[in-house]
């Protein structure tokens, strides 16, 4: 059994790490920590978990005392995992949700987190965890950073097609989510009367999971980022979960919507977590699942590939419990086949 | 024209009360207050409004000054209307639509508010403004207590009944509201994320529009106090506007569905703003407008009333402006004929 | 292995049915019918189940054909199980999810569902499924009737006050509903523009679930058809999943909020599913699962229930399978510990 | 008085219609039709109008007998109208709202539409109803072709840009869309438990809307057909009004976001319907209203423009009673100055 923790259990990464984890058959779950919550039942703050728990929430211990687990979660809001990450013992296996370590070049996180990077050192360490591109070395990594929700969207939906050295020039990423991405936290942007009949752009030519895309990208194919320019532009739907990407590439050649299909199948065929799709996906057929369903379009020079997963799930929890699994050695899916639902 | 103004217009009674006024014929909007948005334009915090104001929000002047007025609406949070309202020079008339001043009773106030009365005195010179059944004494009125929105809803419903001396024992209003009663500012229960899919109860036994409504009742039949027993119980439904009440009679004497219907035809016939309806009504029809659904059923010893409402008009800004209307002998619908869409 | 099938697995009932058995440890899911898509993958028509199963749907067999299975469910529309229980072989056990099985008066069958019953000696081998009342007859059934989704919300509210004689009079159940209550045909009344702003009561002093709701409380204490009146009452909320009762009772004797509580403690502390909950339960936190929720509150002669629960689940497949786990005599949970999500 | 009709009064577009023209001050509705509702009250289908209306629908008259009418508008579904528009009297000035006379070329509309047109000499009559770039042709016209709600803000976006040559090459238009858009029939992909929570794309690379946007584009720039390529790309939103696009363009020379503020401020800044916002405007801003809010952002090669409307006002009845009121010398905001709510 993998003793597990997680650093931050009352926002909704760490919501959804607990209904993941707590039935998952090879952790043992023995610390969830959320200091304004401390000593209260964890079901006091997740309602939903009643009955499937009686853990309570922890105050943040010492990092250096952790060395009683075999993995932690870090669910902290951004800025608070480069704090803690340097002082954990180096026998955890570390999974961060945060932006804090997915990027390698400290001028660029500064320019998009809008802070100094204070642990960089340690960001060297750190795995970039898109699991089906970076899968062997997650399976060797000791530290992962988990990367974005719109990124995990937008890096699928992209990796065949640049891995295969098809794009060049002008990819136009229009992304869309729901109003969980922004939080546990109420905000005058999620009040349910705005938000209820909102649709609107935002972060325009300045959303953080920009330059990840771009790294993980440029190391997929090292031409990427000389000869292309991603235009990353994110909206918000009124509905509570799901990531939608529509990707507008123009392909290095002419290429048929079979074809795509042909490359989609061979990238993906074998992905478990990937369903291909016929025409678009829908957000509603991904919804509190681990999977991303993948769709595409080509005609005359352009290609347009859709992409749709459930945020706190394949684009957070799910996918950091799906490298933990690699990183222990245990089967990916385990834990992981969370049926959704229709309706 | 009517000088008026608004002091509190940045919640959403002041947006809706600017709605209405900036277009009414008989009005001449001088002074809308938000001191948070002092100097800003109002469209910069009601962005609905752009190109049709080019008014500014003004700090909140000393109520003394506002001789130069006509009317003056408080849209304020409860509680400060009764520090401000004995202020304001006698020639104002003045329309609260806040709770400060419905209760005449200062003992129930403190019950039901959680605070002291400080301006009982004035109290006195209020009259609770249901305007279908207060209609003369409003005419006469100098300071206008706007009824709550749920207490609209369940005192039009039960009027022709009590009135008419059918109703005894207990009575059963369970009522239910969109979000956008719970006001303009972000809170826990209002994070889309979780409203969006939710449905519960609050308040149980204590919400504050139950004693406004055994008060007005009981002046309309003096029986009401010692007879009848009002169980009132509200709900929070996942849409931004709307009041629906279901409410339960057991009627003194058997009556038919028919005759219930002769009896609310007979009371609210001749009213605009109340239109009966065949079966139930529904909130999607009276939202954005200033009318009152109201249908009925009733079998064997029990009466069913059903009534919908838009919290924010009939139940708010749109009664205020009925109110106004009367009180300065204009045509009580002027600038308050907005159809309602479909969808 | 239990080897089932599904009749009818199309429309909502069958969808959760397949979301659930497909993952129960001791299901083998040999057949699932849906004329109108025979010969298609299942997940064609659930896109939700992709990756999961490759079965696909069959036509209807002639019922006497299905002597190979152990279970079967029938997710048929109303009318269709009472023409096809009588053929079905005796060795098959039968949990039917419609109302054609749930009432022993033919009579009383006609009035609500408007058709004549034409298999009531069949109805007699049918033991109304409502697990947590009664377990010790399910276990021993062959054919069960399983709940309506508000019966089994208003029954198990009033369970427990009604076999303690506490409820005498007039009880007031306001119930409310999400859109999924209505299936998975499109109709008018669960056309998005319209439903999504909408709330309205229909089917007032009409509604089949009402005989059901009586006739079980009539079964739990044989005081209740005497002395009792029930007002059943359904609205339909602007949500996809969810039933909220709230539930009025005079309660026979003074009774204060913690005696309700020790009550309900008594009756459900040891059940799994039902959880006892302080103030109101939330339709949020039960959705997807099989968890009922259960509040109450108590004042002067008043007693309030609040049910919260998930209509597809525990209102119909969930509660289908907990009454099959018994019947099997396995554990009763198998399958349905399904986790609810925040948010 | 202009003596208008509506044929076609019981889908979205009449609705909206007869919201705007009731209140019109110098309309009088003299004519609405709905075949499948004839004789019934209009406020039997838009119960949203009780107390608006006493009107009734009729049957479709002979078109050659409504001569007594100086407007009529046509609501009816695509292929309705090119079987009436030629029988109807030249004396009648003829608002088309559905798609059967925007298109030109006749083999562009078979492709596109499915169907052959009828009516190509009837169409020859027909002005292309983009108020704010045809309003002078507008003002002679006697018959107009109402844009597509789509097509308009895709086209009030891009206007500025292509009357001033700054758009070359490929242009991405991704549209998105809330559920009224597809009418007032119930569908499969309108029904509510679906609906709720969905978002996707459709119909990639094959949108009627998109041959309108070229050749409107193409009127204002000949250069547009043969330098420009536009990807037209719709997607659903889960809200009920409200058109959002998100478009892409490469300009052909650099351009700095205040110098494309200058440009539509030069374009649009008497425009009273159309409203220049300060970063992305929100359909929450103008829903029920005939405004256009528009936004924008520059950076390196890239320009995006953001536009939001309402899909039934700006998008359809609005913007034809707009153009009547160009048709028939009235000012132009006559009956269409709604504002929109906040919430």
């Amino acid at each position: 059994m993998i003793k597990a923790g997680i650093l931050g259990g009352s926002g909704y990464g760490g919501s959804e790490l607990l209904r993941i984890l707590l039935f998952h058959p090879e952790v043992e779950l023995t610390l969830v920590t959320a200091n304004e919550h401390a000593g209260k039942r964890i079901d006091a703050v997740h309602p939903n978990l009643a009955k499937l728990t009686d853990l309570k929430f922890n105050t943040m211990p010492d990092p250096g005392d952790l060395d009683g687990l075999d993995c932690v979660f870090l669910a902290l809001p951004h800025g608070q995992a480069m704090e803690i990450a340097p002082s954990l013992p180096r026998s955890v296996k570390t999974i961060d949700l945060s932006g804090d370590f997915r990027l390698t070049d400290a001028v660029v996180f500064k320019q998009f987190y809008g802070r100094e990077h204070t642990a960089m050192q340690t960001q060297r360490e750190f795995v970039y965890g898109l699991t089906e591109v970076n899968r062997n070395q997650i399976k060797e990594a000791t530290h992962i950073a988990n990367p974005g929700c719109f990124a995990t969207a937008l890096e699928l939906g992209l990796f065949p097609l640049v891995a295969s050295g098809l794009v060049k020039g002008k990819v136009i990423a229009d992304m869309k989510t729901g109003s969980s991405g922004s939080g546990a936290k109420a905000a005058a942007n999620t009040h349910h009367p705005k938000r209820a009949n909102s649709f609107y752009a935002y972060k325009t030519f300045a959303h953080q999971h920009q330059p990840e895309v771009e790294q993980l990208l440029g190391s997929v194919n090292s031409e990427w980022s000389s000869e292309c320019n991603l235009i990353f532009q994110v909206h918000s739907i009124p509905v509570v979960r799901g990531i939608f990407a529509s990707i507008y590439v123009t392909p290095t050649k002419s290429i048929t919507p079979d074809e795509v299909g042909d490359l989609f199948r061979g990238f993906y065929g074998n992905e478990f977590f990937i369903r291909l799709v016929d025409g678009s996906p829908d957000i509603n057929w991904v919804k509190n699942t681990n999977f991303v369903d993948i769709g595409w379009a080509a005609h005359d020079d352009t290609v347009i590939v859709f992409v749709a997963l459930d945020n706190l799930v394949k684009g957070a929890a799910g996918q950091a419990v799906q490298n933990m699994n690699l990183m222990f050695g245990i089967e990916e899916r385990e834990g992981l086949v969370l049926p959704g639902s229709n309706p």
